[in-house]
């Protein structure tokens, strides 16, 4: 079902030629098509984006904002031990993310300079929810409560309608708990237009987080810039680094949590075992019978995946490294010891107990995280993704007098002279 | 020579209308050039590189790689004065971004569950520096500067040749003092792409940092998600916002040097004294008779600038957080009282003596501001800026235990078995 690959051939380098393809580069087709979409939706408004909606979502909405108690009725009504499981979950990705909030600062110095460095939420941020089956409550919480935690004003959803033109409940569900302020029903990149712009009833938003399909995540791409998104994301991965003391069941079942995703994700283990490696490969075989999405997961092991087997633990790590995976399993004795050598992951969950579905909906770091290799410079999603800042400076006269000289030299050298006229006729009726 | 607008009138609507076309969308004959350069590059590699530098910027560089020895030169007899401001400069730069380092977590649980950020420096940044008159040795310092206190582990600096081949030495002295490791002779989308794809001599980077000018600016774009990058710049901005007690040579001044920049740099006074606003168009007129810009500065203010007048303070600051300068100047009365009502802006500079050149050389905070209305939702760059995150997670088979089936439900809950699946496994022999 995988393939076995020996570090350091030929097949290996052609495998991780292939790996590195994937990196974020946009379909021209998919371009175009999505660049007349933003066209016509800021030229268009809302008009322009139900005319969308009902092209590609099939009838229009039951609703094009949701009434505010429809989200409560959907709370109110939804099971009650999913909306517990939802609440524990929110407690410890409320407590994880609670870490990661940032404060102002000032330095104020004796001569009355002060210099300072402000730091507070974005006012209202756009949250993307794909329909279909990919339409999952866990994104809504691990999107919305750093951005509540920021101090994000306001948080608008978008969603598409399902088939008969309802509002997914469970979504619903997630929206209400996290306090989403308001949800439209419109998807694709007609929604995400809409928030980048502002229509008549959609407002425009200052970023725009959530994942979606290769429509959303191009008209993202296209309109960084006009708002600020989250990141380019592309289909999920997950590294599994393991060596003879890893549990095969455990590491196949983890492989297939991210293969289930999509035909493209891309599942790798990485080991210093072929005994382990031949034996993941039989658990594969055997779980793989009882999953509903079996056949997604036989196609994304077979064209995706790959098992590389390599001679030491070192040349493992360094191989993890250099395909920076978005979720980086470590399967290793002492799993502690490799933290601060793997660089380059998203997220990583350490020993055989820390399965990758743990951090999509329970643990508490972030489940929004870098593909495609970019967890080389990107990160997860955070507080501070939701933060802005700004500069500040106040100085005196004297102050500014003890800098003058040094200002105009180099804006001089520089060839400013207004800049240096600037400092300079502060002081010339002195 | 600034055109005066009354708030709330039809020519207001007009002139807030022609800034926000300024938001940065990319020219499609640019891209497409930019597009076919990129493609080159990283299919020919140095050799691509080279052809064009030959093709843009004139004969082949006196250096591809500036050897060690010419920078430490350049340092070694460059003007004393001029290297002791530069040091001046680098020492309250250093000391406004060491504040803004972070630090990785580790919530340690009782239960031996460990959830954590690790926090640490990019490994490799490529730093553009523009040649020609816009050459600014500033800016290596507010680029390279934050990079190193964030734990960069090599900066690699490119800048096109001047037209004699060699490189600029005032560069190369910037380099020299901040520490900057390798610099190559090569400007335009050529020496971006050679960055972001790496070539035989450019190494790979994993962030492009640096402004430059359309070409520069689109490649950066276009790049985006294959490499990191810091902004979408576009042309420099000032707003200053003022009542009857500043003063108009103050005002006209520092309008003027950001004015200087470009012809489609943006300066704009909002002020409640039209008093003011006639006394600033006297002071306009007096001293851009001496600058070596004049021409620059008065088209700049004649199509980009104007001076809007409003009836209250709260209108003007209302204006000035919607139109989102980059550079914000507060020459009213009791200055530090607006601090916390002004949303949008890169840089803020508070009372008559914080001249925005200030900001730009010296004070400390970073000069490397979001443009185009963006500082909605931009950041200036900072130590943040090249640091990368990552989430982890320890758990142990007791702690899984208890949260088992919290996880398996909201993962059947969305469809997908195989993310229950890998929980259920681990506790299928118990």
């Amino acid at each position: 079902m995988m393939k076995k690959i020996y570090a350091n051939g030929t097949d290996e380098k052609a495998f991780l030629e292939q790996l590195a393809k994937r990196t974020g580069e946009t379909d021209k087709r998919v371009s175009q098509i999505v660049t007349e979409i933003i066209e016509t939706v800021r030229a268009g408004g809302d008009q322009a984006v139900q005319k969308y909606t009902k092209q590609f979502d099939g009838e229009l909405p039951q609703y094009y904002e949701v009434p505010q108690e429809v989200i409560e009725d959907a709370l109110n009504e939804a099971d009650e031990d999913f909306v517990n499981a939802l609440l524990d979950a929110m407690e410890n990705i409320a407590d994880f993310h609670n870490r990661q909030r940032e404060n102002s600062f000032v330095n104020a110095l004796p001569n009355g300079v002060l210099l300072g460095q402000r730091i507070r939420g974005l006012k209202r941020v756009g949250l993307y929810v794909p329909g279909g089956t990919a339409a999952y409550p866990s994104s809504v919480l691990m999107n919305a409560i750093p951005a509540k935690i920021a101090g994000v004003e306001e948080i608008i959803m978008v969603t598409p309608p399902r088939k008969d033109g309802t509002p997914n409940p469970d979504i619903l569900v997630a929206a209400a708990i996290c306090g989403v302020d308001r949800v439209f029903l419109s998807g694709g990149a007609q929604a995400i237009a809409a928030l980048a712009y502002g229509t008549e009833q959609i407002p425009r938003v200052d970023k725009i987080v959530g994942p979606g399909n290769i429509y959303v995540a191009t008209a993202k791409k296209l309109l960084y810039g006009v708002v600020d998104i989250d990141m380019v994301a592309g289909p999920s991965e997950i590294l599994v680094l393991a060596d003879d003391t890893a549990d095969p069941a455990f590491v196949a079942a983890d492989l297939m949590s991210q293969a289930e995703h999509d035909k493209l994700a891309s599942s790798i283990l990485v080991t210093t075992s072929e005994k382990l490696a031949d034996a993941v490969l039989v658990e594969l075989e055997k779980q793989v019978q009882s999953l509903s999405r079996k056949e997604i997961i036989e196609a994304s092991l077979r064209d995706q995946g790959a098992i590389l087997i390599c001679d030491c633990v070192d040349c493992a790590v360094e191989l993890a490294n250099a395909i920076a995976p978005e979720h980086l399993e470590v399967h290793l004795q002492n799993p502690m010891e490799y933290l601060g050598r793997l660089d380059n992951a998203g997220s990583v969950f350490l020993g055989q107990y820390a399965s990758e579905p743990l951090g999509d909906y329970f643990a508490g770091p972030n489940h929004v995280l870098p593909t495609s290799g970019t967890a080389r410079f990107f990160s997860p999603l955070s507080v501070s993704s939701f933060l802005k800042r700004s500069g500040y400076v106040y100085y005196t006269k004297e102050a500014l007098a003890d800098a003058k000289d040094d200002i105009v030299l180099i804006a001089e050298r520089e060839g400013l002279t207004a800049h240096a006229n600037a400092i300079k006729v502060r002081f010339a009726k002195d």
